[in-house]
């Protein structure tokens, strides 16, 4: 059990836990709750591996992963009032979350022998798509298409993962150093609400 | 030609109806319609064998499904003004569905090998998944996530087939048993609409 | 380098500048102007392939489509302001495109021994799921589900190709007839704005 299996844990459970809620906030019953909840927390992973071919997919490989999330969601649904407070500890582990994702996405197609580019690619989709997903569930323009520098996090996670293994270094090394790195950077980013840019409508009129 | 595959037949055709009727009510042109009918009758396979890597998966194996569903859909299109008195017939049908889906589903995950919990899902999977895909298309959060006891019959369905299998009893036999009680289950559901708990806004303020 | 292959890159890269036009639209960052241009230049193409379980799919075993796609979207969020009079340009592109995609992804089907019936599929759906995708993302019912012949542009496209191939004509000569039958097909559409039938809520009333 390395470090990153237990961080990907406490992650997918965070991340079902915050799924759970924008579901209790969308007014969804128990089942889209859980489901809301296991999409999140799944979603990029599964995205990864169907675009890969990579069967089976992670949580048909390893049904546990759908008890923690199913678990956190209706702990969650049971005892959201109190967690109010618990906001900034929420962001944290989904940033967390986001950076060990990315990791671990990177690793899954690496051994599946993929291009570099896709390597990185596949970082990036398993960091974001559950929250994508999770969105568009909830009938909105995802979150990650608008604003945060969040899947830019996981981009530069996953550059300085591949390029870091590509210099020769010990994977574990490279894991440990990219989330360390990956971690700081998305703290800075809400820390200081960096954002990428944006465009005006001027400077799209007479456009689509 | 089992008992199982006859319903499953009338189900796809009633699916694709119900699925056309939402398109016309979105102002959706005739494309739309059978494309939407087709998506609702079909897509709970789809995503059910794309997640599990079941290739081919349904519609591909037997394009002859495409034309029960598309013409459902244009057979729809053409005569709904006279359709409005077919309302419970409808809900009838769409619940006799919505288990014979959730049985197949189970059965297939099951040949496979998977996860008795993986079968389970396969089968909710299978049941809920049009419709939820149909209403994504509509641009709406799907139904299947907010209200009635819809899921949770596609559940309990799945719950009982893998339990009278585990107990040894015959395949035929464990089917139409789960057919009768999953169905008994959702037209008790719909007649006393019953409901899984929701969650006040009180419940998660100062959250997500 | 075939004729065929030209027009897909030139086409990709015109779809990938419409949807990041569309996400500067919607208040996109640059990292959502980015994927909206390559979910609607290549979602086509990777729908296609995940559902024909056509591993790898494009853009994994030709990594150089998203240089293609990103970069035409970055170009495009850096020039818009610039290109509101290349509209026209802009929709024959598509058109053009939206025929390339479709006779390739008829090939693609082809290739793998399926049902013609799923070969014309194949095609339609490597048409128009692009923008269909597009839109799911910017939280809106896909357009080609709702007016204008695109998809049934597609669906002729398909059927005429497939037909040559039936009738022995040259694969090459095929193509070249098709795509030209189907893009004239298109811009016709256009010029005349053709329209497939609708349907009024009267059809409708008590229904759903």
């Amino acid at each position: 059990m390395t470090l990153l299996h237990i961080i990907y844990l406490v992650a997918i459970t965070a991340e079902a836990m915050s799924g759970a809620i924008m579901g209790m906030r969308r007014g969804m019953d128990l089942f889209g709750i859980c489901m809301l909840g296991t999409v999140t927390a799944l979603g990029g992973g599964t995205a990864r591996d169907v675009l890969l071919g990579h069967y089976p997919i992670g949580w048909i490989a390893h049904p546990e992963y759908l008890g923690f999330t199913v678990g956190a969601a209706i702990v969650t649904a049971l005892v959201a009032r109190h967690m109010h407070h618990l906001r900034q500890v929420f962001l944290l582990v989904d940033g967390l979350g986001l950076v060990a994702f990315t990791v671990i996405g990177c690793g899954v197609a690496m051994d599946m022998g993929a291009h570099l580019s896709i390597v990185v690619l596949a970082g990036v989709i398993t960091g974001v798509f559950g929250g994508l997903l999770r969105d568009i569930l909830c009938n909105r323009v995802p979150m990650v298409l608008r604003r945060e520098l969040y899947a830019t996090v996981a981009l530069f996670t996953g550059v300085l993962y591949v390029t870091l293994l590509w210099l020769g270094i010990d994977t574990s090394i490279a894991s440990l150093a990219t989330l360390c790195a990956g971690f700081l950077f998305r703290v800075l980013a809400m820390t200081f609400q960096w954002q990428l840019p944006h465009f005006q409508e001027r400077d799209i009129r007479g456009l689509d």
